[in-house]
């Protein structure tokens, strides 16, 4: 064989962390905390009560620097492909005739299709430990969805998702699979809430937006005590539980003599991002690394690049707190032909106050350019992915053509966090030319 | 953890198999020839010779024991996540309440989706080597043309895929992934060659068969010498590609200490149960283990259990030579209700003569039954599998009903041949009630 050394970097599934990585322990100044929004004061764990259990809520408060994770979570974590496999993308690198190194972190192996299985398998342990018999959640372009349907399965636990009804419309297979896994589906705006039937009323022919189907999500746990609200990005527990992948990475990265230079993951609510990078962030912050990081978002929701930095509603009806973030308004509804995923408008608080502290730079594309970069890497690397791992794709692209116009052999390293087998609607759109600009 | 050591076993790039097992150099008993139709003599090579590259047609009459892998074969097998894990269905165990132990074999992780891609990537290297510009194919459920469409790319030559009409009416993923790959796809039969005109002009509403679909690539192949053909199961060295499978496994048994019992993989040409199992008929025939091996058809297109054992030919037009095979006739067309898979009229000759020599025992299942398999391995272990492997999960999960029942503390084994991400149209049948039996 020919292939470099470092083609693929594995761990054992002892090697699966035992700890989840807080940011909030390390980020110099405090994180300006959730508000009420009615009275405008620090949201206290109580008034979160009714969307979320104890333990969540505990964590999402949380400043501890490493939180347990549960021997269970580990277990089906371990069922769900972790430790995840770090990949060179030799043949891309090739095509593009750069001195860089590309690699990437394959969170597109899970079962579930993402990442999104990280916190989906965390939080419906927790919720079934809790006695909680239904988690509702709000789903996008419907890897959440899926995922957080295939992890309460796993518990034992029901799920109800509200997904986005133009992507509903556009991503028929989403409601199969959630289906399969046992879950209920319904596009969102939708008749299953008082929420929702008003805005129907209002906006007939509504497309849906997340801030939308997380009111209704909202609606239906705060009306029944034994069910609560799954959020699958955006807070502070998300962002905890999806640090397994920068954990797993670090490990790859000292065991294949990996020095990042660069490191991109895509961003809509922030998620795979902030698993992906932040315990390499926490390395900066402490001096031991040059490495920077880009956070890449979509142009049809830019909440770095084309927002503003304040308090704002995580959702549309005003049942969630205020959060302090990167945000394009809380009635923010992207563009109609908007196929390329990260259609959120806000951005993590923990991911926010990263680029507000000069830790993460930030770009916006806009869906085409993205579509043709996810293109290249199907036909280099064999692997077809998701429309939003696209993003970060096209950046490490972009980033690895200068490097051919310098000579700087850099490391490029991307999270891939997902794959784009149920998301090939989009692609078709992009192959026969039909596909609009969104930005 | 709690989880059992053996609930994964990987090895390493450098453990990928440097040769290719080839079972005729074992089978008792010299195979019988592929006839001339015409003629009803031995096939001579030349006669291959316009379907065929001559490296191929040297593999196909091979009795060497083992054939080297190129070295840029390899290579790209390392890029579709070889050597691939063996996982052990735990989940799923508990769920049966059973004391079997279910180990699967992973094709499903390779981004072209199966198994597909193992001989998929030789035949395109072997053909591009020689000077070929174009692979023809036929596909049945989408699998091998996708297959074969990626490799092509991989070597720079073109793929024109002729899909039967049936499943590319009932899968347009299909056409987007081929696309994406950079192929080509035509419903098969098709306006693009003479016998799919003369075929449609007959019959203009048929939903086309596996036996047209060869015989339309094969037309196409034979007009042009720079074409080529590329079958994706039934004949030898497609087998012989695909004992990577089974010679990797053998590597993880070892590894994990697993003492098999029973083997078990879906047939429809037989491929993936040819290269799973082939290496270990091999100490089967040496008297190193008491392993059963069960191959596993559809009762849409039951060769083995409700065909004959004589000379048939591979396709419906003849461009194809005689095999001696388990067939159902070369001009059945299963059921037009059938979404299983497994839908091809024939089964490979080295497969057929390991069943006739009494060391591969077989068993036919309805599809409705098999899609119940398969829903319960989506719940139990989070994968959501091919139609195709649901049959070989169906039968694992009766062993282990059995072993429930008997108290045997059985190792079975199941090739996991590919995904069902491109196949949820049948599962929506399935969880909606409208899949009718197949059989």
């Amino acid at each position: 064989m020919t292939l470099p050394k470092d083609i693929r970097t594995s761990l054992d599934v002892e090697e699966l962390p035992k700890k989840w990585y807080n940011l909030a322990a390390d980020l110099p100044g405090r994180l300006k905390p959730p508000l009420n929004p009615k009275t405008m004061e620090p949201v206290r764990p109580d008034e979160l009560s009714s969307l979320f259990c104890d333990k969540i809520i505990k964590q999402e408060m949380s400043t501890e620097r490493f939180i347990n994770i549960p021997g269970e979570v580990r277990d089906n974590l371990v069922h769900l492909c972790r430790p995840s496999v770090l990949q060179r993308a030799y043949r891309l690198e090739k095509h593009l005739k750069t001195p860089a190194k590309i690699y990437f972190k394959r969170e597109d192996m899970s079962p579930l299709g993402s990442h999104k299985g990280n916190t989906a398998i965390a939080q419906a342990y927790y919720n079934a430990e809790a006695g909680i018999h239904t988690l509702t959640t709000e789903t996008g372009a419907g890897q959440w969805g899926t995922a957080l349907a295939a992890s309460c399965n796993l518990f034992d636990i029901k799920a109800t998702v509200f997904m986005v009804r133009g992507s509903y419309d556009h991503k028929p297979t989403r409601k199969i699979v959630t289906e399969l896994y046992g879950g209920t589906i319904y596009p969102s705006p939708s008749v299953h809430t008082e929420y929702g039937r008003k805005y129907l009323k209002e906006h007939p022919d509504s497309i849906g937006s997340l801030g939308i189907a997380i009111t209704e999500a909202c609606e239906l746990a705060m009306k029944d005590p034994g069910t609560c609200y799954a959020l699958g990005s955006v807070l502070n527990h998300v962002m905890l539980h999806q640090t397994v992948i920068g954990l797993e990475l670090k490990e790859q990265m000292k065991k294949a003599e990996i020095e990042p230079d660069v490191m991109i993951g895509c961003v809509g609510g922030g998620s795979n991002f902030a698993g992906f990078s932040f315990p390499m962030i926490a390395e900066k912050i402490k001096g031991n690394t040059e490495c920077e990081f880009l956070a890449v978002e979509s142009k049809a929701a830019p909440s770095i690049t084309g927002g503003e930095y304040r308090y704002d509603l995580g959702d549309t009806g005003g049942f969630t707190p205020m959060l302090m973030m990167h945000t394009v308004g809380h009635d923010y509804v992207p563009p109609s032909v908007h196929a390329g995923g990260l259609r959120y408008h806000g951005m993590s608080p923990l991911v926010s106050a990263a680029v507000e502290q000069g830790y993460v730079n930030a770009v916006a594309y806009d869906q085409l350019e993205t579509f043709e970069a996810g293109e290249t890497f199907a036909k280099t690397e064999g692997i077809i992915p998701a429309p939003e791992s696209n993003h970060a794709i096209k950046a490490a692209i972009d980033e690895a053509i200068r490097c051919r116009q310098t000579g700087e052999e850099k490391s490029i390293i991307f999270c891939l966090s997902g794959h784009g087998m149920l998301d090939l609607n989009g692609y078709s759109e992009y192959l026969d030319g039909s596909m609009k600009s969104s930005s």
